[in-house]
């Protein structure tokens, strides 16, 4: 029989009520042939209750209790789902991360999924149960204690298990009913996307697009896991398997319909700062020499942007998270600066990224251009550029993000259903 | 170095103050020179919450799946507590069952603990680890499958781990400051007892004293674990270890003070129901037949009265759990009466027993009637008599109840500082 992962996240299983709706789903995929594992996170607010009980304990607590206090979030969760699937006249039964185990690192917090042994929940599925499983916990195979995998690791583990399991897809259930052509909070136009490549949603999910994790993103890609993004509070009794009325489907097949785009989405953040150094001797090593401070001091670097040289010196720009602003700009000044015989250090934090996504970039020249003119009609100065095979990003002064979204979205025929 | 488990209970861990105090006790001991295992229950109300939402999700929930939902309770606080020893500057760190493992059978909500592996604690000791151990739950060894001990089961927890690691002591630190020699409630001039055989206790318990679960008592019992009652809410820097200032220890000697007085306590409870069947022929076998039925609908007798018998009929009378009286009346009368010639089936919820106990019975005589002279004088009539080695109970309309143990309590100079 084909398997299949289904994860629902915090506001899915916020009430009994909630879980009640999430196993209609379930039934659904059960009455329709698979074999399914549900891969669910802890009530909405409950992790944050527990997290907040870690700090009040101690604002310095270690990460391996915290990890065994919140891992029981998910524990919760994961037996009320499976006494409501058992009311529902299906066999069903909860797994803890140690119990199948889900091995991962010893990195309390943040752990990694090194391991999942799937012969425990296949014979599971011989017995006809469908596995409700705790997400976002595992536990290290040495010290044999809990851990946890971060913030949204129950999208991970969903991932991780559908690759240990063999499952022909993961899906993913959250608030959001897919992912759009960009946010419709900013362009009421914005449309769902019926599907996505996998290099697509990569993209999408680290410019900005907050509907997956990125590292369930990077998991799916390494396990060629397709996944799909559905809202839970579609009515459970639609065909939700059929693509065109749910969801969006994240796909490694590359089709035809796909290609007809050119551009599949507008991403964007406000996360970030740009810093300059000036004046900067133009010799080599001089990008070592400043993002090699930065590096050290685990601050990580985005867009990163060197002027021509101009006799002898040069400027050097990049991005940093805008939390880290101040933090850099003090370390290069103490550092850096006086070494390097640089003029100066300025930075801005009111800036933001404007990114254009599609596979179709690689067969189509001019996209870039089409996106800097669009821009330049609007008035919209660019002040750095960042371009892959699949994207090309722009940093702007961040008053104009909005406009500038809508602009694209327009110019990129977003707005119109797919050909 | 020596051993001790420290066992806390909802109300001691209700808050993360709360566990502060408690984690000032456990560094106490620590500072006296003990390797400490701390047993800790739910933080109060979680227990209930959880329960409630596992009746929402199925009234005919899985014992197996509420187990999962339930022992997370005790996982959140056994980390807090760690966390917070951590802060204090003691090693710690928190085991829940399946880790140690406490492997126990697979009645789901009322599994019972079969052996403690002590290895892994040991080498927590050897590292200088105060070990903070979930209680309430364990793992039965065949499925993997979490599994709780039911209600009160964290004092159970508490007594098996001290077995385990053969800890000189297991103190049980509650909302109350040891055992009385009655409820206080009751009479205000009851007295903290400092010392209590393990028999007496036994009984205490067993009559309805609600201070340890019996299961618990039982189990000290078998595995000849003294223990002490305390108070979580004394102050945690006085000499706790000073007897006559807190706490009453359980123990196996029975040294001269104990002899001297003898009555210890008078316990007492209104929880039972009396039921009595009417003109049964006195022949062999009539107490199997009445008492077989009950027992094979699960039903729990406690004190049994075979009257005298006059002209070959006799009448039969016993208590039972007041929630079991209709049911019991109801089974009576369909299976027993018609095939035994039994005139009638009477009862009376009104009642009460009350108890005397002390091991100083053993060696005095008079003791019993004493009691009886006693509500005699205070008019009070006798319904039943149930007598043991060292307690004697009466069965006595509910309304004297408060009076009774009054009277009782003076009469046996329990009011009195033991000599």
């Amino acid at each position: 029989m084909p398997r299949l992962v289904m994860k629902f996240g915090g506001t899915s299983v916020a009430t009994v009520d909630r879980i009640r709706n999430v196993a209609r789903h379930v039934a659904r995929e059960v009455r329709a042939g698979y074999e399914v594992a549900v891969v669910v996170s802890a009530m909405s607010g409950k992790t944050n209750e527990l997290v907040a009980w870690c700090k009040e304990a101690s604002p310095l607590y270690a990460q391996s209790e915290y990890d065994a206090v919140v891992a029981s979030g998910e524990q919760v969760t994961s037996g009320l789902l499976a006494i409501v699937l058992n009311e529902m006249g299906l066999k069903a039964r909860s797994w803890q991360g140690w119990q199948i185990p889900i091995e991962t690192s010893d990195q309390h917090g943040s752990a990694r999924i090194q391991t999942i042994d799937g012969a425990r929940l296949d014979a599971g599925f011989k017995r006809g149960e469908v596995a409700v499983i705790a997400g976002f916990q595992g536990i290290h195979p040495e010290t044999g204690r809990l851990t946890t995998l971060g913030r949204g690791g129950s999208d991970t583990s969903a991932v991780a298990i559908a690759a240990a399991i063999g499952a022909e897809r993961c899906d993913i259930y959250t608030d959001v009913d897919g992912v759009y052509t960009t946010d419709p909070r900013v362009e009421p136009d914005a449309r769902r996307l019926s599907k996505i490549s996998f290099e697509e949603m990569l993209e999408m999910a680290s410019l900005g697009s907050k509907v997956l994790q990125i590292r369930s993103v990077e998991f799916a890609g390494k396990y060629k896991v397709p996944l799909r993004v559905l809202s839970s509070f579609t009515p459970w009794d639609i065909d939700i398997n059929e693509e065109a009325k749910s969801g969006t489907l994240i796909t490694f097949e590359e089709d035809e319909t796909m290609e007809q785009a050119v551009v599949s989405g507008i991403a964007f953040n406000r996360d970030e700062a740009k810093i300059s150094v000036l004046g900067v001797p133009d010799k080599p090593g001089i990008a070592y020499h400043i993002l090699g401070a930065v590096a050290d001091a685990n601050i990580e670097v985005d867009v990163i942007i060197q002027n021509l040289s101009k006799d002898g010196k040069t400027d050097f720009s990049f991005t940093v998270n805008r939390n880290e602003y101040a933090r850099t700009v003090d370390l290069l000044k103490a550092k850096v600066l006086p070494s390097l015989g640089a003029t100066d250090i300025v930075g801005d934090t009111k800036i933001c990224k404007v990114s254009i996504v599609g596979i179709g970039m690689r067969s189509h020249v001019g996209v870039a251009s089409k996106m800097f003119r669009v821009l330049s009609e609007e008035g919209i100065n660019i002040q750095m550029i960042s371009t892959s095979e699949i994207k090309t990003s722009v940093v702007i002064d961040e008053k104009y993000m909005e406009l500038a979204v809508r602009a694209l979205h327009k110019a990129f025929d977003l707005d119109q259903p797919a050909a």
